[in-house]
């Protein structure tokens, strides 16, 4: 019997590196139950992110769509009320769609309003929470500050643990993400604290804690008689606030730390936005080393923890008989530069905060010859929703969908004319870096278009490119944006922006099947043109228009 | 005491001409008027529509936003649900938004029933009809084919012509718009029928009916305590078919058509794009003499009429006391080719199709400085969206609409680094060109963008560019798309393109203000990023993370 995925395990880490697995080559971090999902399926090398921060990023996910087209460009922009998520499509397609997690979705509660729509409703719901139902959702960020919260939701992990009998208003913050220094809370916050054991049972620790509840999703709808379904489980570590519970606190130390992939050379009369960024609080703090000494041990140990707990849900999947049925992808909404570049968090357009992980098992039969294979081609985020409404059996609707189906590359098939080029987009309006370069909201966005060649990075505000030789130069160090002798690959790669900048993103109330429909159709409606006498035109199509005057109202 | 305009009357003719008005220098048509409009105000001689086709440019006036940015390209593309209007805007101003005629909106069934919204509720009525409060809507298209109806609306023009004693069920099709020969419907979709007189009583034809209709409403409008209005006055006419009634049709002979603007160096080596809709079936018949002296001499009756009933209402409005509180705007949703450029309609990128008469008188004492003037600067039709909301007393939400409040050139004023280039699109994936021309759906499309010197076309799917100086050349007779001695204009104009491409278009859930208050706010709601240690960071940001540890959670 062929077998074919019946449901989709969709699971997002948030804000890990691309080449933090063994399967991608990492020296010292182990990732064997990461590996081990490689070995079956397809593991994707060039996978871009469409926007190196979380809620743009996922939007993009969650839409199939770029952050110019949905409008999310950042955290905290609602996603537009109207916009087709995945969700829409999947249910189209008779599967579920299911939250557990993170999402980052902001509810357009203004436009709600406009058309009426009542947020109880069940319509209202999913268009407030992104388009999925959700069986509970987690953003997993719990901060606090002299203004107040950030979030402002109701944290379902820091309610568990309050029932689990940690003390406080905001054990999230203050055991999850904190350790414990002369008796004194050690936030996570400050780096100098990321070696410590954070102050949680690690059973109580967030992934764990979310995993926990991905399992009793899998058990209820195995005994229901459910329709199929896609479940986003999206965990929000290895992000800061960096800190891991024992015994992952300790497994890594300073010696693991690979040296930072930087050079002197990015500092040499800098692109001014790149130097902004890099000078900014986070890139110093990044470029100290007792901070990446401290950091990226403290982020490996939560993505071990990550790999520990994917074991576990693979294999539950095994022992209840589904790996057969389930597709399973599991990729992250950005990197971490990690004091790569001079640099700290994502944002900007290198490898490390723009690339992603990205690997896909397909239980299909017709899967079984690219198994634990690698694809080098140009993938991008929003090729997912594509890849998940084929794999329920959905057309793609490309007039709302702007990524492509990757089934080809699981199946082995070579698709047609693929793309040539991927696009990423960063609007850094709302960042104090706008402030001190003094560029408007409009002129504070950043474009990358990569080729497998070139990347060329594109800046608002009338500054110059910067680009880089993906091949002589695959570390990014040497900006060529100057350079006159790469003109003609700098008017190649803007070619290619130009073409983007063009194409249709809005045309949601018209498909390709409405399109091939209406073609021609008002002619044999009565929409006559170009017809000077009866011998212009068939006379069917004039017939409406001809016959006996019957009054003459001719003055 | 200063004047201000309490009320819009924005006006518009389909299909009508920037220079059909003795205002703008035609010859033999004498229209006071238009004249007397733009005596009190400014003639703009540089507008441009943002596509050439009735639909989607409408679309554009109506939310003040690109074709690209809300989607409906071309006619019977719904608006997408969501989208928001000049009535959405002009509403939160304070000012009521009415329409009296056409608008060619197709309402987006699908996506108001996936967001439940009541298609019978007062924002259900006001998304399916664009945004307006519906006085009277009449596309005037009725037209029937062998599949049946073009519009299947119901017609309150025809309803009204068949209480009128009009027999039959179309009197719109069988005596408004057509003539009589030998006792037979002359119908005026067959162009020969042009100079016939149409087969109707004037005062009961589309341009006074409607008239009426506005006249009506002012009156109710006058006698009530209604808020501000905008009012869209919206015909058909010109528009085809082609025929006027007595005595309109037989005002203007032969003897007043202008000779054609072209030239056969325009058909030697022609783009193969504009070559196709060159020799397509309307552009074949308006290469023909005789189609044009028949159908010139009728649009020039059509507009004849528009004027002598737009001279009604100018007058009821002098005799009601309201032309010192009502700004008066006279525009036009595209041109027509009328055998320029061997072409005939409009949807291609010549001044004849894109450029649109544009006048507007505002009562307000800040514009007497400039009363009687014209304003050569580049102006799209998605202005008079901001105009209108400044008009309003409101703030332009320059988060939705992407055109500029014309308001400084009414006042005299130099508006601050204004619009370099303008730009017009237009989607021919539903013609039978595409076909022919075998290209997709996404490469079936074409772009204008004009500076005040040059005008390049750009065309989708692999086509070299069409090129004009319109200073040495401002019939556009000389494409210089592949004049090696214009590489750098054309690339400049790319350039404009890309900018313009790469522009936010739907960042409609956060306005310029939201972005001031949210700047640099989560550092204060907690999210403390790039302190190593308490040195790194200000002691009230990290005091939510400090105190004593209440218990030990160590194992």
């Amino acid at each position: 019997m062929t077998k074919t995925a019946k449901n989709i395990l969709f699971i997002m880490y948030d804000q890990l590196r691309f080449d933090y697995l063994s399967c991608a080559g990492h020296p010292h971090l182990h990732t064997p139950n990461f590996d081990r999902v490689a070995a079956l399926g397809v593991r994707f090398s060039r996978a871009y992110v469409q926007s190196p921060i979380c809620g743009s990023s996922r939007m993009c996910f969650y839409t199939g769509r770029y952050a110019q087209s949905h409008g999310a460009e950042w955290n905290g922009f609602p996603l537009r009320v109207g916009e087709k998520t995945l969700g829409d499509h999947l249910r189209q397609a008779g599967m579920d769609c299911w939250l557990i997690g993170k999402t980052h979705m902001r509810a357009d509660l203004e436009g709600m309003q406009r058309l009426g729509v009542d947020p109880d409703s069940i319509i209202g719901v999913r268009t407030a929470e992104c388009g999925f139902d959700v069986w509970v959702r987690d953003d997993g960020m719990v901060p606090e500050g002299p203004d107040g919260s950030y979030d402002g939701r109701v944290s379902p992990y820091n309610e568990w643990l309050k029932q689990q009998g940690y003390p406080g208003d905001n054990p999230w913050s203050q055991y999850a993400n904190s350790g414990i220094r002369d008796g004194q809370i050690a936030p996570a916050w400050l780096m100098e604290n990321a070696d410590r054991q954070a102050n949680i049972r690690e059973q109580d620790s967030e992934t764990p804690w979310l995993t926990d509840r991905a399992l009793e999703f899998l058990d209820e709808q195995a005994a229901s008689d459910a329709n199929p379904w896609c479940a986003h489980l999206s965990y929000i570590k290895p992000h800061w606030p960096y800190i891991a519970p024992a015994p992952y606190h300790d497994m890594y130390g300073p010696n693991h730390v690979p040296a930072p992939l930087r050079h002197p050379c990015e500092l040499d009369n800098p692109h001014p936005v790149f130097a902004e960024f890099a000078m900014s609080s986070i890139g110093k703090s990044f470029q100290r080393d007792e901070t990446r000494k401290k950091v990226i041990p403290a982020y490996m140990g939560l993505i071990k923890q990550c790999d520990d707990q994917l074991g576990r849900v693979l294999d539950h999947l095994e022992a209840t008989g589904q790996m057969d049925s389930t597709m399973i992808v599991l990729t992250s909404d950005h990197g971490d530069y990690l004091g790569d570049h001079w640099m700290g968090e994502k944002m900007f357009m290198h490898d490390a905060s723009v690339k992603i992980p990205l690997i896909i098992y397909d239980p299909s039969s017709r899967a079984d010859g690219t198994r634990g294979s690698t694809c080098d081609e140009l993938v991008e985020s929003i090729d997912l929703a594509a890849t998940f409404v084929e794999a329920a059996g959905g057309e793609v609707p490309t007039h709302w969908i702007e990524g492509r189906s990757l089934q080809p590359f699981l199946h082995g098939e070579t698709p047609e004319a693929w793309r040539e080029f991927a696009i990423s987009e960063y609007n850094y309006s709302l960042t104090t870096a706008a402030a001190r370069l003094g560029v408007s909201d409009e002129d504070a966005r950043l474009f990358m278009v990569a080729d497998k060649r070139w990347k060329l990075v594109h800046f608002e505000g009338g500054f110059r490119p910067m680009l880089f030789d993906l091949k002589t130069d695959p570390e990014e160090f040497t900006d060529l944006g100057s350079s006159p002798d790469h003109a003609d690959v700098i008017a190649k790669m803007y070619g290619y922006l130009g073409q983007w900048g063009r194409r249709q993103s809005q045309r949601g109330t018209r498909s390709a099947a409405d399109l091939a429909r209406m073609r021609g159709a008002s002619r044999s409606r009565g929409i006559v043109l170009g017809a000077y006498d009866e011998n212009d035109i068939d006379a069917d199509l004039i017939a409406k228009y001809t016959g006996p005057a019957k009054a003459d109202y001719r003055s």
